[in-house]
């Protein structure tokens, strides 16, 4: 049976490690695709290019969602809804919801029209679960760069409040729908492995229930 | 005074003239931009190189959407509003209409969501003025091979009902809003300038009766 699964968190909150330990336990049973943007699409490499070349520096905000954006509908097109109509599960470290945290919640772009953006770039592909691993920003970025946390000067200061907004906003998007699973990414790896195959256990066996096919499209 | 003034209509419906007549015209006055997407902006460009890539035919219809708005909201960013601001009247050969045209009218993707996408990348900046030069379509694909019309084979056939999609997806956009100014593009060059500058001397009358600044944002 199909199911989408979505990978949310900041660097340092484990998702690689998880979404690996994910792949290899449901892998033994059936084909899980594992993919994140661009995913290895020509065109989603060609915009990336476009949007991490620092030469850029003059590029619109707008500009920039609208190029993830672009290269998001590449990916559902041409990588995720094959590999969900061929069956298999899919796992993808972040999705549309990254968009909100970060260009939203982070960046405070209003709600509305960045959710119609991505409905409109995912054609309405709602993951079945997604799941948040959720750090304390400090505790993240010490992790992240492995040592201790420096001071901060005033441009930490702001990146830490950047980054602060981007995980309440993770906070407030779980809180308004049941297909997020928000974890405590301090825990161990195999307690956290452990939820999620819970989680992905019981969704399983609801789709199973439900009527083939529309799953993916409910919110 | 600013002015906004988008023009629209197909290939040899007599857009270039038109928007040189017009920009010599105004241009004694005062300063007038003439531009078209992607405007000479470099991100532009590089979004126009990328889609119009010949190789890329596996772009998804979104994707290419959402690549054609990211160049707008960077014209949008980058020339036009700084052009506005400066009290210039711009010219802009096509704007979000043809999206809603082509990709709505003529390729059936539903307007809603485009013209959600095209309030998001022009940030709702409207034309004071769009004018909407009218042809009857096999008149028109016959003006642009100067010559007469060959007998159309059954891909000819799609993109003639195409077309006629495009055009009477204009008509539409042009009853539903008072900004609009649809011509006969059969009409003699000279007829055609006189009813554009009677429209235009009216807008700008218009203009100086309003209060400064906020004729951009309305429909």
């Amino acid at each position: 049976m199909s199911l989408f699964i979505t990978f949310e968190g900041p660097e340092g909150s484990g998702k690689s490690t998880q979404i690996g330990l994910l792949a290899t336990a449901l892998g033994e049973a059936q084909r899980v695709l594992v993919t994140r943007e661009p995913g290895g699409t020509r065109i989603g490499n060609a915009i990336r290019s476009l949007v991490l070349d620092p030469a850029h520096t003059e590029m619109s905000p707008r500009a920039e969602t609208l190029l993830f954006n672009a290269a998001r509908a590449q990916i559902v097109d041409e990588i995720i809804r094959p590999a969900l109509a061929r069956g298999e599960i899919v796992l993808c470290d972040r999705y549309a919801d990254s968009t909100l945290a970060y260009q939203g919640f982070g960046h405070g772009q209003p709600l509305g029209p960045l959710r119609q953006l991505a409905a409109y770039a995912t054609a309405e592909l709602t993951p079945d679960l997604t799941i948040f691993l959720d750090i304390d920003v400090v505790a993240g970025l010490a992790r992240k760069r492995a040592g201790a946390v420096e001071e901060w000067n005033r441009m930490e200061e702001k990146a830490l409040a950047f980054h602060e907004n981007v995980r309440r906003g993770y906070l407030t998007l779980a809180e308004q729908s049941s297909r997020w699973l928000v974890i405590d990414a301090t825990l161990p790896a195999a307690t956290i492995h452990q939820q999620i195959m819970a989680q992905v256990h019981q969704r399983i066996n609801q789709g199973a229930d439900d009527e083939a096919g529309n799953g993916h499209y409910q919110q």
